[in-house]
């Protein structure tokens, strides 16, 4: 077995692990500990963990957008899920391709190809030459966005023809067997449904999407042979819907979740946005104990199993040496309220729904004195691009001006801080179905607020309502707006200027570099190449192409 | 001769003519008056003249994007020139294409392929087929970026071909000879130096650029046949370099300019950004008299030149009858200091530099009530795509969510106001070589400038220094900046807040429409498509996708 990687060598492969819709606090150490995660316990180890840690986007499609090309919601363009990623966007695999790396895909992107672009340019989605474009900078070893719901139709999934070679019949078993369930008396109950959470999966433990992708992980990794790789294992769950197989539907019962974190003062609350998602289908299912008491045990026993799992890979990649040369993370694309707040699934801003696990082992004997500890850092997930291209041996200086992040390298080999000043994430709530009623006379895409989180505040600019501060420090819990709060006016025209701030510094503009700018205006540049503005004479010229006058 | 078109008829073309570096009050009527330009006045009286039209880039390469985009700078990218136009991006051509408009280009246009995408995506920049996106949506029928230093090489342009076939030797007779000059010993000077703008250009006016792109224009119109064409003829001129054919050299005398429109206070303005302009070479090169006496008559002989042949190409198109079925555009991409302000060349944000002319002439029926008028609404650059799109049959509402102004043809049908509460213009001095002594510290993509111009205030957010606010009512001149002035502190924080919206606003999502995220969000949308989420039980489940529930 090979010992930590010597000082000046890149890591040569990179495991980037992907929860969907798991909060910050489930896993042990992080807050609720009401399971424990011992094979994440054993990641963090061996890295570091990031406690403030923040999507970018409050949905998977946005969230992840985000993780795959380092930029911010407003950069990417891609608002929402099923919202295409612009054509001209640059994923983590166009990065990485240089570096002579594979960027293979085990499980869910939420991607969705620019296919009118596409068309647009002549270029045919379904080529095989196309396909590392339509599918967002991967190799699609095994695409599996997970969330597949019972309709007629073609279910083309290979889960699917792994389930049906089980055994399990149908167009469609991922719903129908890994997403259902059976009650007491036997009657199937489809998964989407919150009163089917306390029963078991229909399909067992072995055979669960969360045993499956780490079955395709574990053989994509023996089969990889000498190529340098960045493997997306990108797990469907605890993201709805909430069922489990057994044993792990019962591990947690009712009465030890987490009485919901919510206040009186929030109900009553003035805010449109914040009063609409409560009385959202969602909200106010979650805001019963019925759904709460049925779902929670459920999605903590997701979050176990997927532990358990992961155990296991870890297993196979110390036997492999993989432990050793392989950078490896850890984290999820966004939380889940599950009744906090009043509140069910996500969309909103509050730490449930925007905070995120955040892993990152770097194997190299450099990140030693880092192991196991943790930072709190402002970290965002943007960082991830250009740490796995520093990681890998590359500049993210060369990403420029596309990405947006800071790489983490330094943090883990000096626990150097990024010293960012605030972390941003946005949401849209045009796409959903409070959107008309809560905004009609507003352009769709004008439904929409952006978060800036400091390390004390969090400023929320609602483009529909009044803007809403939190003071972290006097108020965790984010029970009490501030906005109008007279001892924090300063501090709310700070976090304002600092947003637009935010906003004026993004890198929309992606078709130059500085290094372009900084050649077009060195003194004679222009001169140089001919192009003479404001000379009166030759002898001026002269002076000018040599630099000597300005 | 055909009448006027009837009142449903789309125009059958478009004649969209552009110059370049075009002060608002070189033409006649518009402030100066020192030339007369008549058949500019001949398209004014037949259509309406916009006279607060603003550029939304200060430099042909970014104002013309957002002429050719319909988008703000800050939305397409391309921030100054020779930056690529991005592969995304939509161009006019693009928009018209489905009507079945040729867009035509003749002239400058200064676009620059996005050939770094073009290569990554697999496609190949100079295949015939990629034509149209290398050229930013137009067929190329005559492209010539007028810009031709006098550097070793190839200069393979259609009218370097058409000069040397008239006897004017050389690699580049667009330099050695339409724009150089022999002074009164028979020396040759090249026009890029400003002591040789009194002499008239080597080549006579029938050979000069303007009088051969005109006759291009003409030439197209005569064998367009009955395709339904949109000709963007795009002159050269009166940009530098600032030579002119005979008569022209010789129409204006240096004692009859007008005095440089200047203040001492400007000059001892304390604002960094402003300082560097004053003290850059162009800057200090019109701040003498010699300059602008030798440069300022050669210019106004250069759009005298083109109000010539402008006059006979209406003559022609008049013959052809082509004035009663094309709707003309005469405007700028941006203008001029000559020595205004302190000032030369453009790059700033002064009225000089950033108001254009803007004539639209629709021949329909419709418009007679305000044919010959003038209006003070504010206008952008980014209003003429959806106005031909308009005109020519087609919903700018079709454009969503690419274009960002709105289309004048309500204006020219019932003298409607656009009722924009503010004209946004970009500049960016990172590529000036002003630019690394003024502001070493930052990025070089930060050094830059927004303004917002209201009817009464312009206000600039400046990157470099501290902001800057006009009040165009008390001093139209713009000599004080009021910035400091505690009565307008209100002012100022609304502007500020103003251009915070405008920054929100932008459309850099450009993957969806508004449609669809009303489909998203319709009640019962979600279920319907078997995205279960929040649903109890079958009864709430069959309630929800009914949309009887929320």
């Amino acid at each position: 077995m090979l010992g930590p990687m010597s000082s000046d060598r890149p890591v040569k492969n990179v495991l980037f692990i992907m929860c969907d819709q798991l909060r910050w606090d489930a896993i042990s150490g992080n807050g609720l500990d009401i399971i424990d995660t011992p094979n994440i316990d054993r990641l963090a180890a061996r890295g570091v963990r990031y406690q403030r840690a923040f999507v970018q986007g409050a949905v998977c499609g946005s969230s992840r957008m985000s993780f795959y090309t380092g930029r911010y919601v407003l950069s990417h363009g891609t608002r929402w899920n099923r919202i295409p990623l612009a054509i001209n966007q640059m994923t983590l695999g166009d990065h990485l391709r240089p570096l002579g790396v594979r960027t293979v895909l085990i499980g869910k992107t939420h991607m969705t190809a620019d296919v009118e672009a596409m068309n647009r340019l002549g270029l045919d989605p379904d080529a095989p030459e196309n396909l590392f474009l339509a599918q967002g900078g991967f190799e699609a070893t095994e695409r599996d966005d997970g969330l597949h719901p019972d309709r007629p139709g073609v279910h083309d999934l290979p889960y699917n023809r792994f389930l049906r070679d089980h055994g399990f019949e149908g167009d469609n078993p991922w719903h129908s067997a890994a997403n259902s369930v059976r009650d007491e008396h036997g009657n199937l109950i489809s998964g989407w449904l919150l009163r089917a959470s306390p029963y078991p999966s229909i399909v067992p433990d072995e055979l669960s999407e969360t045993a499956y992708l780490t079955d395709r992980a574990i053989e994509f990794m023996r089969s990889a042979g000498e190529t340098r790789w960045c493997a997306h294992l990108s797990f469907i769950k605890p993201h709805w819907p909430y069922v489990v197989s057994e044993p792990y539907h019962q591990l947690v019962a009712a009465d030890e979740i987490p009485p919901p974190r919510r206040s009186e003062a929030e109900l009553h609350h003035h805010h449109p946005v914040l009063r609409a998602f409560q009385e959202s289908r969602v909200g106010w299912a979650f805001r019963s104990e019925r759904a709460r008491n049925s779902v929670y045990p459920a999605y903590l026993g997701l979050v176990k199993q997927i532990d358990d799992h992961l155990g296991r890979l870890f297993d196979e990649m110390a036997t492999m040496g993989r432990l050793d040369d392989t950078m490896i993370v850890f984290t999820s694309d966004h939380g889940d309220y599950l009744g906090d707040h009043w509140l069910g699934d996500k969309d909103w801003l509050h730490e449930e729904a925007i905070r995120v696990p955040m892993i990152v082992v770097d194997p190299r004997a450099e990140a030693s004195a880092t192991r196991g500890t943790s930072s709190s850092d402002l970290v965002e997930a943007i960082d991830l691009v250009p740490t796995f291209i520093e990681a890998m041996g590359g500049d993210p200086a060369d990403g420029e001006p596309w990405l947006e992040g800071h790489s983490l390298v330094p943090s883990l080999h000096q626990g150097a801080e990024i010293g960012r000043r605030g972390a941003v994430c946005e949401t849209d709530y045009g796409f959903l179905e409070m959107s008309e009623r809560l905004a009609p006379s507003s352009r769709a895409r004008d439904r929409r607020a952006t978060m800036l989180r400091t390390q004390r505040y969090k400023y929320i600019l609602s483009e529909t309502g009044p803007n809403l501060l939190y003071d972290l420090d006097e108020d965790p819990e984010e029970f009490h707006d501030r906005i109008d709060d007279p001892g924090l006016a300063t501090v709310r025209s700070e976090l304002h200027e600092q947003l637009f701030e935010w906003f004026r510094a993004r890198a929309h503009d992606t078709t130059y570099r500085d290094a372009t700018m900084a050649r077009l205006a060195a003194p004679g540049g222009m001169a140089r190449v001919g192009i003479l503005i404001g000379y009166w004479d030759e002898a001026e010229l002269a002076a000018g192409v040599a630099g000597e006058l300005y």
